[in-house]
């Protein structure tokens, strides 16, 4: 490429000692699986504040985590408070569309960039921080998360980014294999599927993948779901000049893994840019944490993501 | 209101004698339910001609009836044929999206107006019939489903639609009542939830439902996808002006039917238009047939929809 390829503003990395909130824009989160979170949370140092109504249960909609002005009022309190150093979300499900029309974009604009960190529902939060603030976020493992607590690489992954963020810029895993060969050079965007393709056309999303890295990763879908979503991205033309993908997880889609490969294979291997398969981030046992708004370059062949900087500062 | 609405073109109703032919663009057809059905219309007195790939499979994707190609081209033969008088789709499931685009639509346009029907996956050919020829549809029960074949109402109400179309100008149900009070008048809309909210953007979709009647049915879907979905049309603005809402079937969705209420009384319930719960349309073991393109009036209330007009001439 000759053209340089920016990324988003950077938030600074955590020091032993930093406070950081713990928010449920999603669905409800279970007290037992928090308490473990926290525990890792607190044994690197950090002083943790879980906000106000992260163990609420929507009074009607049993799959919510609290109302909807709750679960903003929750993450706006954190991300204006100057003491706060990194709002990181205890769990994903459904909700955060639900309230991120609610939340004060403006007064959040106006405090320095600090980590934001989620992945799955909280997709849909990624792309409203890149598109509002502007700033790079952590698309990651979460803190009442099962990955999170049981699974030491994973929570060891995400504590490298925030603490040691130069130790942080190259994803790979043993599984990553082409779907399409080649390299390309993009800023990171993405997440998971479903909420890319619900979000389009709302405020706080961008219109378009392209020019970017794509990561992309779902949970429990039929493959044809799979194909459905892939396919409305395209018909709309979000996915028109995307420089290349990374797949990650497809957790308990069905029927299998290799029927999952095929629609992928169909859908984007001709493209004309890399595919990566199985780079291992998103749902499932074990998940790699992402920097999104981050410049990198994909390599298909290697299996690799490697970032041209550090995701903080 | 006071600006009339002005519905689509209706095709001609059939006769005794006519030729219709079975259509696959979405998901695979099993032989044994397309033989039953092709039957009950045979016992209308038509004469039924089955698209060449209506039977197949796909080679790699085993969700598909056939290749994207031959179901397009299955459709497209069909309708240029003067000697069909109706293109009648054998099931739902996934596809169609996949073959919109692959259609001759100036060709489509450029023979007379003739009778589509089908609904589920088929929303989007509904859509695209709307928006490219200008013609009213109707979402019916189809040929190889079992609402058809085993249920005689069902099969009777795609019956009367089509040769006496005089007699299928009310849609009512016992189960109906309103979730929202209310009567309007708009022209009517959609189909399957899904579709709709994937279909958003892509050619042959309209921007938006401002100013219809928005039928909305769909099937296996959990409460929270089916809150992701509304919550996306809205978002996205493509709900807003909506004139009215019927709600029909949500078979199979989880955890229950009075879930699925909440979350339609939450998302739709305070758009200040009536919004009509199970007027029994869509999936399930009973369905009306409900035309699309046609100008009637929704009366919540009275849990009807009353249309100004047979949907064929």
């Amino acid at each position: 490429m000759s053209a340089p390829v920016e990324g988003l503003v950077r938030p600074h990395r955590l020091r032993a000692g930093d406070r950081v909130a713990v928010v449920a824009p999603s669905g409800p989160v279970v007290a037992e699986r928090l308490a473990a979170g926290r525990e890792i949370l607190e044994s690197w140092g950090l002083r943790v504040e879980v906000a106000p109504h992260v163990l609420d249960t929507h009074p009607r909609l049993g799959y919510l985590a609290g109302s909807d002005h709750d679960r903003a009022a929750d993450l706006q309190r954190a991300w204006l408070d100057p003491s706060i150093s990194a709002v990181l979300c205890a769990r994903g499900g459904y909700g955060a569309q639900r309230m991120i029309d609610l939340l004060d974009w403006p007064a959040m604009r106006g405090v320095p960039p600090k980590v934001f960190a989620g992945f799955s529902d909280i997709t849909a939060l990624h792309e409203a921080f890149a598109e509002e603030l502007g700033i790079v976020t952590l698309h990651a493992p979460m803190v009442a998360s099962s990955a999170f607590i049981e699974d030491g690489v994973t929570a060891d992954g995400l504590r490298r980014a925030l603490f040691e963020p130069e130790r942080a810029t190259v994803l790979s895993a043993p599984s990553a294999r082409p779907v399409a060969s080649g390299r390309a050079i993009g800023v990171t965007i993405g997440g998971c599927l479903a909420l890319l393709a619900d979000g389009r056309g709302a405020a706080s999303t961008r219109p378009s993948a392209a020019g970017t890295l794509l990561m992309l990763e779902d949970v429990g879908e039929e493959t044809y779901q799979l194909d459905r979503m892939l396919t409305s991205l395209s018909r709309s033309g979000w996915l028109a000049g995307v420089a290349g993908i990374a797949l990650g997880s497809w957790h308990e889609c069905t029927p299998d893994l290799e029927a999952v490969r095929l629609v992928m294979e169909d859908r984007l291997g001709d493209l004309g840019v890399p595919v990566l398969w199985e780079l291992g981030f998103g749902h499932g046992p074990r998940s790699l944490t992402v920097p999104l708004g981050l410049p990198a370059e994909l390599d298909a062949d290697a299996g690799t993501v490697t970032y041209a900087m550090p995701p903080l500062v």
